[in-house]
């Protein structure tokens, strides 16, 4: 499985199939089956999820999935963004239903009414809740597993708050808890305030985490949202206040989805497969018995060491298939991304301990058994380290700083460019590069500079690219 | 809030909403909202679900939601069975699509296609997943929260084996499986082969848990299908045996739903509101300062009491809300069915100890601050057995064993009876009684007599109720 970044495609394809994360052919385009490994790098995304999102004051609901069309076009804009491009349920056995119902493509109108009814004074809010669900949506453009479907794993959490302010510190908190999911991700981010023509339909401003693919394009991995009352004011969601009168809450929205674990896949790939963080790892340490003689004892030990590994609390498996060669599982688990590997053998055996292999850097240590569990533990907290650091590197190397329009139409990853914030400069970029612009960075100091289409000086330096 | 037995339905409804399990309010008739408290237990129940089929051999994947209209049609019994329950997707954004779309009201026809391509050999087999997700019933008769609504939460495990002995086996394992949960639910059950007409659409025979509800009514809680190659044959899914021809597999399910949370908050339900069984439980300890006097001192003690036992690794909540007494606290807990509760105050203080309180039982204790968390967890283990205890208990007292038709009539719960096996007779006791067979009992021995219809010999006691 060769890795030139023009065919990243292919190889993300590739990837998806041999390690059993999705299988595509499920007969209805962009809708695919979560194999068992995938799944599981998934199941171990959202309980990450819940438990940040926990300790940041917010409850877990499960909303239902249909939405009722009057309920759906309450908010104009909202309708507007994602009218288009959804499904609809219109009969129920043999019968026509008298209100068509949505499959929701996000939850606001499923969530906001029921907002009204909960919400009644200052005493409830803030107001945190999440959930984790599937979206739909009725995707016209080509689909690719897991960053472009039509049912969408996502995470959404909804905030209601007693005035603008208040929202604001929520989306400062959000940020913070993106840091930190991102961190144990190990995934580089840009945080950039989109522009006005591409925030979320009925927003008053989005802002949204982008990393960057191996072929250069952008990938939006979470978003926040500030609503300010856009929602509240058509669904009437008031709080009486402490004067006795009432007022129309504030509302944030943060969202993730499925696509962080394309992300995952395509930020850390190389040529022989997937490497996975330890923190969201299936499988942190896979130990692989070598039988070059006392097969019955190794084999025997290498289940040992599993047990004592998931006695610690770590995610082993020892990989006791008969009918593969050591190698075959070296091969077939570095492609699974298992962050680190233990060998046992005759050998080791004697010797009184056992061979660690790092899925990163390919280091080889041997290791005393009294000792063994300690050092794996620290090894993999330097693996997520390590390849959070290397793949911000990665994304490093791959941003061209330029403010002229002919570097940027060759560069093959992101460009970082001065930009006056205009629309029509916008879309001269993309007319001329094929890029787009992500809007403007968030927690970056810009420098002083001239807009590279129209030549105005302007103090945003935008990030541009091609997206997915 | 009074629990006579005859206003179940209220009772239970009141409760849903007092606990905090399930907002009905939804716009959709027989879609509810899960609210924090009651997604909590869901999702425990989800958990428990996870770790019993995984050690048992199975694997989680998931599904999409919907399954084009031709795959959904090709098993006949299937689609006469639940056809005419279907919700349809017919239009994505303004168009109509070319193929209609069902929401899967159950997954035999969204997984068999891909069984058909994964399954491949006989070194497949056995063949074992699960997936939890939603389905979906266009339900025409009344909606009960829980009970009976439209969007369900659902757990599904699908196995495939080389023969029908094997897929027998598999139903062997199932039995088993549900007792292990069935006792960490703290939920009594009859094991039912249902009759011909009752069974599965598809399925060779059902098997299912029933258990009993307050008001007497029969409540199925489980099932598992035995489908030999009635799934197989329309659906290709076929294996190289090692004598290198081709043969069908056999196939079996395991079915439960979101109907257990039903089904434990009805049966250890009493006037003072919902019972948890503390394997479940989201919150197993509640601890309750009673600040009388020195308030601050008290306080932060049950707040130290609640990470002692976090630590510990028991579910424990301190509620420190300022606003509500402590026997306003009493009665919410209570309500809301925690197992136990630690009460704190500033004489518990200088003695160094707590008292505990079951909920089962109302037993109050005194214990000292050494020993306390060996105490709960002894106590907590108890109460768990004890609930079990006496909600088999319960149900054996609401069973009336008897041959005599008008008994049978009068009895509020189920009746256990001589029947010859034969449909005529079932429906004649449906007419005279409104209670229905639930099948041939598994594992319990009949004694001989005489049908209570026909009065034909036969060594079948069937247990007949009114369901739900």
């Amino acid at each position: 499985m060769d890795f030139p970044k023009e065919r990243f495609s292919e190889w993300f394809d590739e990837v998806l199939e041999k390690a059993g994360i999705l299988d595509k052919r499920y007969p209805i385009k962009g809708m695919n089956v979560w194999l068992p490994y995938g799944w599981g790098i998934m199941r171990n995304i959202d309980n990450l999820f819940r438990e940040v999102f926990t300790r940041h004051g917010h409850k877990e609901v499960y909303f239902p999935l249909l939405i009722p069309e009057d309920q759906f076009r309450k908010e104009a804009e909202h309708i507007k963004g994602f009218g288009g491009e959804v499904y609809w349920v219109t009969h129920g056995g043999m019968e026509e239903l008298d209100v068509k119902l949505v499959l929701r493509p996000t939850s606001e109108t499923a969530m906001y009414p029921m907002f009204a009814l909960w919400i009644r004074s200052h005493a409830d809010l803030p107001f945190r809740i999440f959930q984790i669900v599937d979206v739909f949506r009725y995707e016209t453009k080509m689909t690719r597993p897991l960053l472009r479907v039509r049912q969408i794993h996502f995470f959404e959490a909804h905030t209601a708050h007693e005035d603008y302010e208040d929202a604001e510190r929520q989306i400062e908190e959000d940020i913070e808890i993106w840091k930190e999911i991102a961190r144990k991700l190990a995934l580089p981010y840009v945080l950039n305030r989109r522009p006005e023509w591409d925030k979320f339909a009925g927003a008053e401003y989005s802002i949204a985490a982008d990393t960057i693919m191996p072929n250069g394009r952008a990938l939006q991995v979470a978003t926040m949202h500030e609503y300010g009352k856009n929602f509240s004011v058509p669904y009437e969601i008031k709080y009486l206040k402490e004067d006795g009168t009432h007022e129309h809450v504030c509302q944030t929205t943060f969202g993730m989805s499925e696509r962080l674990v394309g992300a995952i896949i395509g930020v850390h790939g190389d040529e022989r497969g997937m490497k996975l963080p330890p923190e969201i790892a299936p499988i942190q340490v896979v130990v692989v018995p070598i039988p070059s003689k006392k097969k019955e004892e190794v084999m025997r030990e290498a289940k040992v060491i599993e047990e004592e590994l998931s006695a610690a609390g770590i995610r082993a498996h020892a990989d006791l298939r008969d009918k593969y060669t050591p190698g075959y599982k070296f091969y077939d688990w570095e492609l699974r991304g298992v962050p680190l590997r233990v060998e046992i053998g005759p050998r080791d055996m004697e010797k009184g301990g056992v061979v660690l292999v790092r899925r990163d850097t390919g280091e080889k240590e041997f290791v005393e058994r009294d000792v063994y569990i300690e050092r794996i533990r620290a090894l993999l907290s330097e693996i997520q380290e390590a390849m959070l650091r290397s793949a911000e590197e990665e994304m490093r190397s791959k941003i061209l700083v330029t403010d002229d329009i002919a570097a940027l139409r060759e560069h093959a990853g992101w460009g970082k460019v001065h930009w006056c914030g205009r629309q029509e400069c916008a879309e001269r970029i993309k007319e001329e590069t094929e890029k787009q612009v992500l809007g403007t960075p968030i927690g970056e100091m810009g420098t002083k500079g001239r807009c590279i289409i129209c030549g105005e000086e302007t103090e945003i330096q935008a990030y541009v690219a091609k997206t997915y």
